[in-house]
């Protein structure tokens, strides 16, 4: 008899039908003798229609507080209805709010994050053997307000839940059954892993493989809470995520792209002490975070800085640039959201030099050239033109894996 | 200076255009330097959708708990738009939750009561200087679950608060201008009423005039809260409900018709003693609320009983008869829903005798049978055919009033 934590997303829920879907996948583990907490998103595009509506109020300003009051309205609803289809199954349940499971967050509106999980209710609950349906997504600050957690946010209530209640097993059920070695709708070749470390989890996740929100991963990984990606049509098994995993033949775990950068050049900078702390203290305090950095002398004293930044970040980027405008001198400032970053994850490649040269060799085979390059101990990522991004994922994945 | 508790209903609310035309209102109080508490109900529709997903997922039983959990959700939307609207008008606000604003009730879901509000939060709000919005028809009971009052729920909040915050004055906004002496829709010599009574008032919720709910003015009358009953869309005074009003030169104040009343009878009944007791004993055990008796001594020492219930209760009571049929001879049960309550109410008629003969004369002189008479002190209504039901709210109103 086990602990289980399972957190199912919007589309899951999203109609009557998957519903039920949901109600027997958790009624059949019940069945087993388990415990079971069930983690659940608001329905399919509840949130999107509460943007809408807030929208329609307030196109650009409204107040964080009052969007995460609305907008926890949506888990109220699916918890609700789920709660409804286990019941009508016959099975014992009841439905908890962030606030009533014992979610404490801190005050950042729309991106709080968890301080606590006071699980005393939760754990009632459970000894009158109930199913426990919590809303996902939402917690309570210290003023009694509610808070939401941002995107994927329901993936962090469950792994806190797991961590809280000491679950043997966090279950992320998905619309794909595992986390591939690449996109498998794309690289036919694509082989789904077992198993695979927090570490490795954590560089796929940042490199936009989208399978499971990255400050879950962090989590699992600091309280040591095994993972479960799987599927919420099939049912097999999926992809475990934990600290240490058996080595498997390939060095590498998968190959991914992100599309989602900018690339910012500022030419002919003045090259005086301190300039390159000076630009990115600057883009630190607009709260940008910089990927990739190249400097490179150029002539006359001066030099070039190239760095990425997501898209979504790129205009606060240049802000910060300009807000230096007194005392940089360059020549000029360019832009470029045309590239893409493709990397290879693997803890294997650490004790393996290489992984590298293997790497660019394949990119040289296939023409495609490369602008920069980044490396940590378990990651090799290198920034191409974005036409060439699935290209270069098919050619290095063959390479190690295919 | 004052403290006002404002109620907007979910037609009030119904869209973003509405939205703003509450915040307006709402805000031309505040400037005047007003402390202004609102209470919204879910905007529109969003109960009935709510409804009909509960349905889709279980059509009859889904649990009461479950059902509170589904359809709080829509005052919390309501609350968080308000709120907005207000915030994009410029002025501080806040949104409350019912469990926020501490609204304690007993346990039963879908119809629970009141017990107590905890104002310190919405104290705290008002010194702030901030117009608090506050979720109606739900609260939180003693096992921190969430509760709903059941129809016309928010307008008993708006009172609560009222009482509970010592306002000065609760305004509930409706989609009409005022308590009439009859339907003006229907009865174009009907004269809105600058003060009513909580009495009268009383009376002329239970008939039917639907106004303002039957509850609220209970306890508006309990705690002495000062209503007022005004328009959503144009500015102008309402009507004032409270305590001790100046008499005005009619004796009557309304005349209104209820059409959802069935009309049961039990023929032939053996007269013996305490048959009268047994049947009500048991209808009331049923929760079944009667209204009107009449009781006619048959033939061969039988009798006759007759009673009127309210037509959603009417299965109820015939299943409470037929659960005596072991100890009760009767030769027959009828049951006639195509009837209607007409009644006129005022507190005039107390010290007034004729009231009663000028009504049966006006139907009379229409040609309307009378089956059923009932008085209080305060009200005269009779059970007619239901087709001369608004023939006869119009002849008993122009004799008193047109």
């Amino acid at each position: 008899m086990s602990l289980i934590v399972k957190k199912f997303g919007g589309s899951s829920v999203a109609n009557a039908e998957r519903v039920f879907n949901v109600a027997n996948r958790i009624v059949e583990d019940y069945k087993k003798g388990n415990d079971i907490i069930v983690v659940v998103s608001a329905q399919g595009d509840t949130t999107d229609d509460l943007i809408a509506k807030a929208k329609e109020i307030n196109p650009k300003n409204a107040s964080k507080r009052e969007m995460d009051m609305l907008l926890s309205a949506g888990e109220q609803i699916s918890i609700a209805l789920l709660a409804m289809a286990i019941e009508k199954l016959g099975y014992p349940v009841v439905s908890l709010l962030g606030w009533q499971a014992g979610f404490s967050t801190d005050s950042n509106h729309g991106i709080a994050r968890i301080k606590a999980v006071n699980s005393e209710r939760i754990k009632n609950e459970i000894e009158k053997h109930k199913i426990v349906v919590i809303a996902g997504f939402q917690g309570l600050n210290k003023y009694d307000d509610i808070t939401t957690l941002g995107r994927g946010g329901s993936d962090t209530s469950a792994v806190a839940l797991a961590a809280a209640m000491k679950a043997d097993l966090c279950q992320i059920y998905t619309d794909v059954d595992g986390v591939y070695s690449a996109d498998p709708r794309k690289i036919p070749t694509a082989v789904k892993m077992n198993e695979i470390s927090y570490d490795e989890m954590l560089e796929l996740a940042t490199l936009g493989a989208q399978v499971l929100n990255n400050r879950s991963v962090e989590m699992a990984k600091k309280y040591n809470v095994e993972l479960e990606v799987l599927s919420s049509l099939e049912v097999k098994p999926g992809t475990i995520v934990k600290e240490k995993v058996k080595m498997e033949k390939t060095l590498i775990r998968g190959a991914a792209k992100d599309n989602n950068v900018a690339c910012i050049s500022i030419i002919g900078l003045e090259d005086t002490p301190g300039i390159a702390f000076k630009i990115f203290n600057k883009i630190a305090q607009y709260k940008v975070n910089v990927d990739i950095i190249l400097q490179s002398v150029g002539r006359d004293n001066t030099k070039d800085i190239t760095f990425t930044v997501s898209q979504d970040q790129s205009d606060a980027a240049i802000e910060a640039i300009n807000s230096l405008k007194e005392s940089l001198n360059y020549k000029d400032l360019s832009i470029d959201t045309s590239v893409s970053k493709v990397s290879i994850v693997g803890a294997g490649m650490e004790s393996n030099p290489g992984v590298a040269s293997k790497m660019f060799e394949a990119l040289s085979d296939a023409g495609i050239n490369i602008r920069m390059i980044s490396t940590s101990e378990i990651k090799i990522s290198v920034l191409i033109d974005e036409k060439y991004a699935d290209k270069a994922v098919e050619v290095v994945h063959d390479k190690f894996i295919g």
